[in-house]
């Protein structure tokens, strides 16, 4: 069984050092705020949920190790492991979940004291809404697919290593697995940092579910020859409308899903949704260092002082998006509408 | 200035070492039909023209070198050359076209003074249908386009090193370049093998041609924000009815061009044709070992033992196809009643 992503114990932050992944299963443990600052930057911890507990933890670190703290700090703090990466919006949601509560509780001394629950809660809900994204997910599936046996295909890793555990797109596959309903994961290797390749094959062959690697150029090839009954893919931000950011690449799947007929869903916790945003047009887009491109683990496959680009998000518009499933079930039809009524009774 | 990529001199066959691109320059010798097999099986030579003319090439050499040789030995070393590759039907149909003239030529002492002439021709004349291809696809695409600058979106390598000199959709770009039309163009680094990363970008960066790379699944994110005038790509081999097949990823380029209507080119010399064939179908698909997805140049990327898929290709319909560029003269509309018309007049 893969261990937790995130765990948090004796107030100590552990995480899975994903950049070993698939090669090395280490846990390191997480000291500071600039500590969790850079893992979160370089990856060591990665995947919309994961780093939002993440910075909760981070926030916790601060907060313990220093004295005299004060709501200011604690907001300065929250503003500076925020820009750690703009796209997800988890990651500013836990934090500012976090400082909320600080400003409520305003007594720093009941604040020092209450911290690690905090965030050992938001862990644990992390996976408890995940399984239950799980479940409305496969049944959903189940219902609207009518096959024996499901072939889903993903990109990125919307893991439990996105997540403390379980997963949300891996999560639903986890459930239609346990159903008995799934009979194989498509993982896109998801280039430029491979995380399908890597980390969602490794998951899953873990937990030995059948998984079958392809590059992400080869999707559409096999949705022509019939191999996806379903794409589900996690998010990073979901806009009221029903935009959705994810890893770079998804947008390119779901169209050619919607060429190939294949349904297309996004599975995302309600923290993901920004519903200050309108459209996806608004959400930022990471560029991330153009050696992730150019090289891989690494080593140097291209031409030296060659020009790239490399945004690391882009957003599918909900009009490609099948349907959108959360911890309070399946929105479809006019997700811009379902979102809103939805939003009314959160 | 690029050396040819196929040299033919005083009955010497020469290749550039594709596999040491872009880090090294390598000229090396082949110097016998086992050679010349190893050598297109991995791909120290590809390129639906180029290995045409390097199995042609290989055909010489082990006319050249075996004594007493007849006809069906000349036709066994053929069935064998050609079983290196599956589907380009350039290297069947360079070979088949020296064995013909082996056939009509019956003399193997005749045979034996011309055979290195024969080989020469069919490397000057590739050279010389790409400039003519080139000039072609590129006074269609500045009058069809009416822009000021192209940017060509490409994918894999159609170029000077998928070919004797100059290249297909590459020999496009290059006139569009001379002519002052071309922007910049854009590479999909092409997975697995990353042609386009390696082999496209320092092509066109030793010609001081403007090129960006980006990873296969961004095409459609930048299709999206209207950074792809148009695509252009080569082909391994074409059907009677227009079906396409090119690299891996073609195929999912020209869906997502479809959705953003960039229009979509192939540039291929006739010799890419085959008409047996009435779609695409029927084109056999060359399956790779999975290494070449799992390890990225020797190094393991993936975890041990994960199940992977590797098409080397797949087809395009022709019904995505807005063009195809050929040496005589650009196929529009109906591609099939094209081709069908053009066959009658060559």
């Amino acid at each position: 069984m893969l261990p937790r992503t995130i765990d948090i114990r004796d107030e100590r932050v552990y995480l899975i050092d994903q950049l070993l992944i698939p090669h090395e299963l280490k846990i390191v443990e997480i000291t500071s705020l600039e500590g969790m600052y850079t893992a979160i930057q370089t990856m060591v911890v990665r995947g919309a949920p994961a780093i939002g507990v993440s910075g909760a933890a981070g926030m916790a670190l601060f907060i313990e190790h220093t004295d005299n703290i004060s709501l200011n700090d604690i907001r300065k703090a929250g503003e500076y492991l925020k820009s750690s990466r703009p796209t997800a919006v988890n990651l500013a949601w836990a934090v500012d979940h976090i400082i909320a509560k600080c400003v409520d509780t305003r007594d720093v001394n009941r604040i020092k004291l209450q911290i690690w629950d905090w965030v050992t809660t938001m862990a644990d809900e992390d996976e408890a809404i995940n399984r239950v994204m799980g479940k409305h997910g496969a049944k959903h599936l189940i219902r609207t697919l009518q096959k024996d046996k499901i072939t889903v295909h993903t990109h990125c890793n919307a893991g439990s290593l996105a997540t403390v555990y379980w997963g949300t797109a891996l999560g639903v596959i986890r459930e239609l697995h346990a159903q008995h309903a799934l009979k194989q994961v498509i993982a896109d290797e998801t280039r430029p940092r491979l995380q399908g390749g890597k980390i969602t094959s490794w998951e899953l062959m873990q937990d030995h579910i059948p998984v079958t690697v392809i590059a992400d150029n080869m999707a559409a090839h096999f949705m022509r020859e019939g191999l996806s009954d379903v794409v589900v893919v996690g998010a990073d931000r979901i806009a009221a409308n029903g935009d959705a950011a994810n890893k770079i690449g998804t947008y390119m799947l779901a169209v050619a899903a919607r060429h190939h007929n294949v349904p297309f869903y996004v599975a995302a916790p309600w923290s993901t949704f920004d519903l200050e945003l309108e459209s996806g047009e608004d959400i930022p887009i990471e560029e991330r260092d153009i050696s992730e491109v150019t090289h891989i683990d690494g080593h140097l496959v291209m031409p030296k002082g060659v020009a790239v680009m490399n945004p690391a998000f882009d957003v599918t518009p909900a009009e490609l998006i099948t349907g959108i499933i959360t911890e309070t079930g399946v929105l479809t039809g006019d997700l811009a509408a379902a979102i809103m009524h939805k939003r009314k009774t959160l």
